[in-house]
């Protein structure tokens, strides 16, 4: 892109992580004149302001009231109410786009609420990090991150190249593709991880009180953060995501329901099969099983998605 | 420790990360006089003595001969076969320690085959990366790390504190328990997670091909590496630790039955509460299990154990 950018008014709803970030970013890269932000809570507003985040804060309705660019950063949960806020008062020409990490109920949640000359286009940054809040942002979130764009079959090429330019000018990659098929991929990319994370550290803090009373039973020096103590062989791993945001994960698995009963049917299959295999002392069917695994691990290193950028790893989308 | 600590003669038996990684912490440290490898193919016995890990290589059993500590490296189901060649070979007073993520097996597969006067000292680094073999091992890898000792209650405590000793001169931290707890400790916080991540990468790999025909049918400019792409979002914090050797975690499954079978009853319990909720739009649910678990995160990040320590993460166990 070398054509100018500029988007003279924006309003972020939702200053959180993603929120904060783009605005941030927004501001280093001057693609924005007078950014507003909107949060559902005073407090927010309050740090946002106090931060330097955005310009001016109001409520959703006020905040995209003459915007240029609407960009919806709340959980996924909250869109309906804020599509019903901004509809009325959107001008003629201007792009709302979002951050949701599913795609398929984003046109069917705006669109009844969207006059004519308002274009949508839906938008994925799948990066992001454990921490959430308006606190949590910094402008460089979005640099070397894929943004996946899931237009509707009728949005305008000209605000879907404008969307799309805004995310590679604040530093990510932009692909294109269908809704449905977006909310499949990262039902297994990134929705059924989270679950199962979630899952198993709570498994875990559950586990934690038996383990010591048997521990101080047997006379063992161990203290209840045993688990956390020996988390190194391999379950940190499962931790750092089981930390993210729960009001945007549970909006997710509400939202996406569909694709992530279909990714989790077929992960509880192959892990009855694994677990059918341990029971019976199956160590051919085992080993056969983790030496498959290593091909898509070495891909993933291959393509550099592996590697640490930056000191805080990337995390949810 | 202060009081001088020294192997004459140490054998170490599967020169492949650990046992190469122990080696080069042994010369480092002055810990050892004459350290011989010995490795199952004579192409790993020829790297490891090109690569300088060991002073010499030799059969299991003529490594074994006049060594005054033998650690044992190898995956744990081939420890009966070790403990049958050294058995014979054992010298009065020798020690025999070992590095496995399984601990209940050790005493009863090992005591059979020692000769009276050889002291068994169990043992398990807590460390590892997701490579194998002997060119991966570096004496770094123990530094800032747990070692699990899991002495039987006949032990010979000099016998122990030399062990003890051992890991502290390499870096690590040392801890005493039980073997059954410890294979209870670790099915959770190892060997649950490395099961769940073989299992979800494979999920993974079978549904790319139908993911890639979806797409082109789409008109979506997708290619197979599609999930790889999005890795970011999640599922690369579980192809980390499916990288690991097949060998050694076959055989950690196969021999540490009990617990991984009970652990994973817990968890898919709780998966399949999850899902429900999935299923039934259960928000509430959802929201406080997501809720609960980032205090275990925040213990972990606490615990010093979330921190990157060195670029090579650590991993197995």
């Amino acid at each position: 892109m070398t054509e100018p950018l500029f988007f003279e008014r924006v309003a972020i709803v939702g200053v959180g992580l993603i929120g904060s970030s783009l605005a941030l970013a927004m501001k280093r890269h001057g693609l924005a004149g007078h950014i507003v932000g909107s949060a559902r809570s005073q407090a927010t507003r309050d740090t946002a302001l106090e931060l330097g985040l955005v310009d001016s804060v109001a409520e959703t309705g006020d905040a995209a009231d003459g915007a240029d660019l609407v960009v919806v950063a709340t959980p996924v949960g909250a869109y309906a109410a804020v599509a019903a806020a901004i509809g009325p008062r959107l001008k003629e020409g201007a792009i709302v786009t979002d951050a949701g990490s599913v795609k398929g109920m984003v046109a069917p949640t705006f669109a009844p609420h969207l006059p004519a000359g308002v274009q949508l286009v839906p938008g994925h940054p799948v990066a992001g990090t454990e921490n959430s809040g308006p606190a949590a942002g910094f402008a460089e979130l979005f640099e070397h991150r894929f943004v996946i764009l899931t237009p509707p079959a009728d949005a305008d090429p000209a605000a879907v190249a404008k969307v799309r330019a805004l995310w590679e000018r604040v530093g990510s990659a932009v692909e294109v593709m269908d809704a449905r098929h977006h909310d499949k991929v990262l039902a297994i990319t990134s929705h059924l991880p989270h679950l199962i994370a979630y899952t198993i550290v709570g498994t875990v803090t559950d586990l934690e009180d038996q383990l010591s009373g048997e521990a101080a039973a047997n006379g063992d020096s161990v203290t209840q953060t045993e688990v956390i103590k020996y988390s190194a062989g391999g379950f940190r791993d499962f931790t750092r995501i089981a930390g993210s945001d729960p009001v945007m994960w549970r909006d997710v698995f509400l939202n996406n329901k569909e694709a992530v009963l279909e990714m989790l049917g077929r992960f509880t299959e192959d892990l009855t099969a694994l677990q059918r295999a341990v029971r019976w002392g199956e160590g051919e069917t085992l080993e056969a099983w983790f030496t498959r695994t290593r091909a898509i691990r070495r891909g993933i290193v291959e393509a550099g998605q592996a590697g640490t950028f930056r000191a805080t790893e990337p995390e949810d989308g």
